[in-house]
């Protein structure tokens, strides 16, 4: 672990391009674990071409020093932003850049008043273009997170039955994630029956599984920081000629978004690759969103797959593919992976199998 | 409920003062849910004279009308920062206060570059003042979710058992506020056995509960966005001496807090009322923390009940009370309950048992 999170902090500042009196001011929580390893809730990082510091308080004592293996830590006896500010000036920092897209505007303000003499910019930060692309130890912990959501829906299946709640289901889907060794929830879990499913993103109700029911799940744990994201549909007992048929396509579509993932191509080459199917089964108006999105440190973070973006794709990016069809009032269906984009194919890291499962 | 969020809002606007030209753009989530009822996570309002105006998107079309019975919503077909500007200039305003203390530099720089014509101004917001009385909605919200806590409490005593670890424990209490009707956890729970205990916010672990531990549990349920904070300390077998003697000498700090805590008298009056017993016992530097704080739609929010703090708890604050001494190395104890400030004396809403329990 040593040295992961400086070799990532050299990037940023590689990528920054700070002048010898400029130093970075990091605040943002996803930041400070992506750029040091901590996850405490009170942490602030100075980088400078002189010294990386991550202040904390005592709370965190313990926590900092396994977390966070390769930078200095300070933790001083009273409010840490004082300090701050002295540390900088004594190592000949007059610049301070901060992040404007985390930073509020009262923040910004007392950091003015409190920064006698240093001077503070905010300016947009290249940390969610860097995190885009995963280094092994990333890819290790979204592996992982993946391989727990795949156990937990292998557990949850068999219990699966007519008369239970979508609450229920997700209760125990989200225990089983905590269970299996994960650190809980990636998100709230969606879990959708009937007509619900139809409803692309659907908080779990009180509502019971009916015999019939298209049942779509989108779940996934958190593992360390890294989350997972899933989506399956079963349907209970034989299935209308209508549910058979929309799964199919939608089967048809993911594969083809999956093996169209890879180094080198646009993310509007992938959407398309997926849409073009659901369009060609005459569905294309009942895929209402976008293709899929990257995941890690957050679970929607860039690049975001969609129509008309020709941003390119690079080896190391962990995104989603996940088309859908909804048909209002009457039912939903949508499949999800996580993967990871390799030079010449990309690995689903969730490998719960995709055909239509009928429960009970 | 209706008109409960439209009262709320007529207070704000009363508070903040408005001239005529001036509108007022809300896009804090808490603030949002406070004012309105909504709780989607894509939201903003504008208040103004002539109106008051929900904006969301279309995936909460239904949930937006459950939720906020008692302001106008408007869906726009794209997204809605155009369309917002546009019916504030329309209604004759020029000039929008945003709160400083949510709003990012980031997205100040767009809404004004969008703003065509209306000027916005960074100000403090007086919201979190104005939520620390609850009105009746509210103090019914945080009863419940206090209720769903100690119903947990009183299921997972009689399972917790020598051998089961931090992690599991906090793992079934947290179900249990699902199964009782809760919307799950409040805060990630503080279970801290044997040394741990003595860690005032310590993070579950696999450590298992041992003969002899004191275990010190921290807990609280989530009820439709309202918030349960309660600790209770337990031993785990018969009590060595020095652990029925803080345990004793915390009770008798928590019930002169709680006896102390009424309309009228200062957050330092309160502190003190319970520090004094710690301090007269011989423990004062062991009791390391506040007394005690807010609680609401935030798990800690103004006012925070601590010394040398003369502002004035009244009528319908809701507040915890959590003295707690801390033995470095050997183990700590504290006591929480969440109460409502009334004109005599607060009513704790918590009330499970406040005395030494033996398990096993």
């Amino acid at each position: 672990m040593t040295e992961v999170f400086a070799a990532r902090r050299e990037r940023f500042l590689s990528d920054i391009g700070l002048a010898s009196n400029q130093g970075v001011l990091i605040t943002n929580p996803i930041d400070i674990a992506y750029l040091s390893g901590f996850t405490g809730s009170n942490g602030t990082i100075v980088l400078s071409g002189a010294r990386h510091l991550l202040f904390t308080d005592s709370r965190y004592s313990e926590r900092v020093h396994l977390e966070a293996p390769d930078i200095e830590v300070l933790i001083p006896a009273s409010r840490f932003v004082g300090v701050m500010f002295e540390t900088a000036k004594n190592d000949g920092i007059s610049s301070l850049l901060a992040d404007e897209n985390h930073l509020t505007v009262a923040a910004l303000r007392s950091y003015q008043t409190a920064a006698d003499g240093v001077s503070i910019e905010a300016t947009a930060f290249p940390t969610a273009k860097l995190r885009m692309t995963k280094d092994l130890d990333e890819v290790a912990r979204v592996r992982r997170a993946c391989e727990i959501t795949d156990q937990a829906l292998a557990q949850i299946i068999p219990t699966v039955h007519v008369g239970m709640t979508e609450r229920q289901l997700a209760l125990r889907l989200e225990t089983l994630f905590c269970e299996l060794g994960g650190d809980g929830r990636a998100f709230e879990s969606i879990v959708a029956t009937g007509s619900n499913s139809a409803i692309p993103h659907h908080s779990p109700t009180d509502r019971a599984i009916a015999q019939g029911d298209l049942l779509k799940i989108d779940f996934g744990a958190l593992y360390r920081g890294y989350h997972a994201d899933e989506t399956r549909t079963f349907v209970m007992g034989e299935p209308a000629a209508w549910q058979s048929e929309i799964h199919a396509v939608v089967v048809q579509s993911q594969a083809a978004g999956r093996n169209a993932l890879k180094a080198g191509v646009t993310l509007a080459e992938v959407d398309a690759a997926s849409r073009e199917v659901i369009k060609d089964a005459g569905y294309a108006e009942f895929f209402t969103h976008g293709l899929g999105h990257g995941v890690g440190l957050q679970i929607h973070e860039d690049p975001f797959v969609r129509p008309n973006d020709t941003a390119i794709l690079r080896d190391g990016y962990t995104v989603t593919i996940e088309p859908g069809i909804y048909l209002p009032g009457r039912g939903g269906v949508r499949i999800e992976d996580t993967l990871v984009v390799g030079q010449d194919s990309a690995e689903s890291l969730t490998t719960s199998s995709r055909e239509l499962r009928v429960i009970g």
